[in-house]
């Protein structure tokens, strides 16, 4: 691992890295909050996935979330967005495909497979290079995220039952399935059979959960994106007695959205982290 | 005024506007955020000035303040960090002169005065629209910012006597005649009489100072520009007995720095706004 950078924040440490990703055959960055308390012993850990055309950066830059890591001991882990400079045709051509808009999925689909892994990444890899390097209680782990990366939460959380101890998202892609963002992005990575996206939807992996899991949403009404890609009444009609969903008067799609309930998010985390 | 933007923040609103300013000749942008008293009265207003590089977006979006205004009942005001497009011969060729590095002076010398007039635009102009358009009590003003914008916080009250309730800065440049930033900066909008230079140094103001005056300083140890640009130790060993000078162990100058702190210098201003 290759620390690129490393800044002093409520007392603790952002830190930001690049290391090999075995699986996306590629270079990978994060960023990591590490609370003041992590000097003291392993911390629970909390994942936030950041939306199109974000990086690793962005939610450490923009949300302000470090204060209330540090008021509740908790480590924060913010992958970038999705492998980049991979050599695959076409990756940067768009601002919603390729390169900043992996939609957290295992491309199965040529050429996007060779790199585009963001799943296995998310959920195995990063997990386990973490816990390697930081003083972390892997048995506590929670997840988030915004838009995209709502989604990419939620699907974690929803795939892996046990797994995270509670699972939040602003302004989640709910069902990308159906939404322009999802229907071009998953075509692409994941090819034509409607069937195998449903493995990364959440509203279909919600009609088919299981074990109850916290799950906390929260939706600006001011939203632009709300009708056309981000089918959030959709998930509230169809699912909607199995999340805790919030709409937000006055709100939009943006990272002061995000920095006005991340507070109440970090202690709905804290509270099941605990 | 034209409405760049509008978020909704912390129960009140980010706004950034636009607007043709008589001291710089040319149009000139700002940010304001508008805490939820906003819609039952008038309320006390601080400025935050900018550091290099920086334009009326960074400090909205990047320090987190937000919260802690809301909090207090206090209206927000970032400007632009300089006139920028004036097409002056120059103006984009460095990063530390010209667009986004006004320093918060009246240029004097050719070509710039016909359009650096910064310490106008922030102390008179500025303040007089926001007046016009926004329900703040002109008579509880104050003012912070970083950096060069930290400078021109601290020249802006130390220059007006009773104007500003209290000053405070985070990592500023104190002595700007002695610093390489300053010197570049104050040769070429000033021209060479480094006697013109005091009135805009906040060392050699507050030797001269009368009125004492609420001031706050933050500077991180680990800041990469404390010896060569900042000069916080010659203003400590000159006239520490007139700040409140906080050593920050570990901080840099970043804005992880800012936002670890912001909250204490809100609510130090807030006191003496209220």
């Amino acid at each position: 691992m290759e620390l690129l950078e490393e800044h002093a924040a409520f007392g603790g440490r952002v830190r930001r890295y690049r290391h090999a990703s075995q699986s996306c055959a590629a270079p990978m960055s994060f960023s990591i909050y590490l609370p003041p308390q992590a000097a003291q012993g392993s911390l629970p850990v909390l994942y936030f996935l950041a939306g199109l055309t974000c990086t690793e950066e962005t939610f450490m830059i923009k949300a302000g979330a470090q204060r209330y890591a540090a008021e509740h001991g908790i480590l924060l882990v913010a992958p970038d967005t999705s492998p980049r400079a991979t050599g695959t045709p076409g990756e940067d051509e768009d601002w919603d495909f390729g390169s900043g808009a992996g939609f957290y999925v295992d491309a199965t689909a040529a050429p996007w497979s060779a790199h585009y892994q963001m799943y296995r990444y998310v959920t195995e890899e990063l997990p386990a290079l973490v816990a390697r390097h930081f003083p972390v209680d892997p048995q506590r782990e929670s997840i988030f995220g915004h838009s995209m990366g709502g989604h990419g939460a939620l699907v974690c959380a929803l795939r892996n039952p046990g797994r995270y101890r509670s699972v939040s998202a602003f302004a989640p892609v709910c069902a990308p399935s159906r939404s322009p963002w999802g229907q071009k992005a998953f075509s692409r990575y994941l090819g034509g059979d409607e069937m195998v996206w449903r493995a990364y939807d959440s509203v279909a992996l919600l009609r088919e959960q299981k074990a109850s899991l916290p799950i906390l949403i929260d939706q600006g009404l001011q939203d632009p994106f709300l009708e056309t890609e981000l089918k959030t009444r959709w998930l509230e009609a169809e699912v909607g007695n199995k999340v805790t969903l919030r709409w937000q008067e006055g709100y939009d799609h943006s990272y002061y959205f995000i920095a006005s309930f991340v507070g109440e998010h970090l202690a709905f985390h804290a509270r099941h982290l605990r």
